[in-house]
């Protein structure tokens, strides 16, 4: 893995227990998909890297450093051709204080991989089961903040009910999943999904999902929707960067469509991955 | 300092990239604060920290490990006479997953200490001036976890407006400070802050506190009050186990009754601080 300049073996990766990344929580994060050993929306990622960044004041300098070599590097001395890339930014390590620490602080960042199987998921072919529970993280959702306490017990939480995960309610309103965004496709081929803001993060497989919506025709609203709503929907799912397209075949017990994954949702899963195929 | 059973060197103290406190804010944590080499309200923070370990079910069992011991030969070692222990205990490290890791993996558990003044503090003189921010923190602060970040940021925004900290606030209602409890004496004597709650975390100097005053013949409530209410009373102040008890002299601009520390404030931090000398 990287970390701070070299590589170095896992077990040897270390920080400081005065990181602020884990006193504080004062880190940003991305997961980038690797398929066939290519990273997919890779310019996408980066973006959003130095958003969360310059947001938080950070001061990583994310485009004067060669992260596309630093990830090819992982990718090629893992031999990774399918599965994730983890990069995180801290603020770095400092005597404990609330306030940041003085400018020249050197940012804590490393960077691992995760082989799995994304493209042959077996939950794409029998659905997700979601639950909803309510929204009790931060107000700045749009921030990739290792602030993922409350999502990590959601789907604990999911687990324990026998099902695949949870999506986020503010009243009667679907924020997100966990980790993921959710849509869903009404009666009538509208692909409806949060719009940006505060309280969703601004996903990048949801927004080049938009791209390939449009492009194929479909009309998106991006616009709150009900549990009510995306239970009567014809077809739901959920997009991020290592479930791609994934099919959610039930909410809170009640099935959606006829329970199997949509058809619609299907196509868009193969797109995706020929979308992935094709930029990476 | 102390790391996972043994006293190491600060710098010499690392955990792994992998730790949940750092990838997934997955950690606890307490503040205990020391006076002439004595712990305050000991007891009280233990229990809290055995709470919140048990709301989050991270497996450290703290009464079956000597804490007390390892507090003591801390405070020995860095010959600490007054300031600050800080104790951490997080899920500990494993292949990064949303799901909690086997049972079975060793918590992270570190504790260091920090020298400083708290009785002899110039803000006690002066008072506290105040801004209150929207609390946008995630839904249980009762839990004292890492996910420190809005806090932190908030105590930046305060300096960065010349003033020395942020009451949160959800609507017009004071819910707590960034990293203490509000507290106000109205015109007619009462003591009033909020009531316990997923809102706030619970203080243990606001407990100690509150049965201070109470012996004192102050009666205490322990409800909600808003911006206009504290801003109209007689006195306001925050409590937390390094600052003890601190008057507030200003909110939003508008000074606290006459601009100056309060007399009921200071009888109180005084009493506080007899306490804290009497039960070290």
């Amino acid at each position: 893995m990287y970390l701070n300049g070299d590589f170095v073996a896992e077990d040897a990766a270390h920080v400081s227990i005065f990181d602020r990344g884990l006193l504080f929580a004062d880190a940003v994060y991305e997961v980038f998909s690797v398929l066939a050993g290519r990273i997919i929306d890779h310019a996408a990622h980066m973006a959003r890297l130095e958003r969360s960044l310059a947001e938080m004041t950070i001061a990583h300098d994310a485009a004067a450093t060669d992260w596309a070599g630093v990830l090819a590097t992982l990718i090629a001395r893992n031999d990774l051709t399918e599965g994730t890339i983890y990069l995180q930014v801290s603020r770095g390590a400092a005597d404990r204080d609330f306030l940041f620490p003085a400018p020249g602080t050197p940012p804590t960042v490393f960077a691992f991989t995760q082989a799995r199987a994304l493209v042959d998921n077996p939950m794409a072919q029998r659905g997700m089961r979601i639950l909803t529970r309510p929204d009790r993280r931060w107000g700045r959702r749009d921030i990739k903040t290792v602030q993922l306490l409350y999502a990590s017990m959601m789907k604990m939480e999911a687990r324990a009910a026998g099902v695949d995960d949870v999506w986020l309610v503010e009243g009667d309103v679907i924020t997100e999943g966990t980790s993921q965004n959710a849509c869903i496709i009404t009666r009538n081929g509208h692909l409806v999904t949060r719009d940006l803001g505060h309280h969703i993060l601004p996903g990048v497989t949801r927004l080049s999902l938009i791209d390939i919506a449009r492009q194929s025709g479909i009309t998106v609203e991006e616009r709150p929707f009900t549990i009510a709503e995306a239970q009567g929907a014809a077809e739901a799912f959920v997009t991020s960067a290592s479930l791609f397209v994934m099919p959610v075949v039930e909410i809170d017990g009640l099935s959606i469509g006829d329970g199997r994954p949509g058809m619609e949702t299907m196509a868009l899963r193969k797109a995706y991955i020929d979308h992935a195929r094709g930029t990476g």
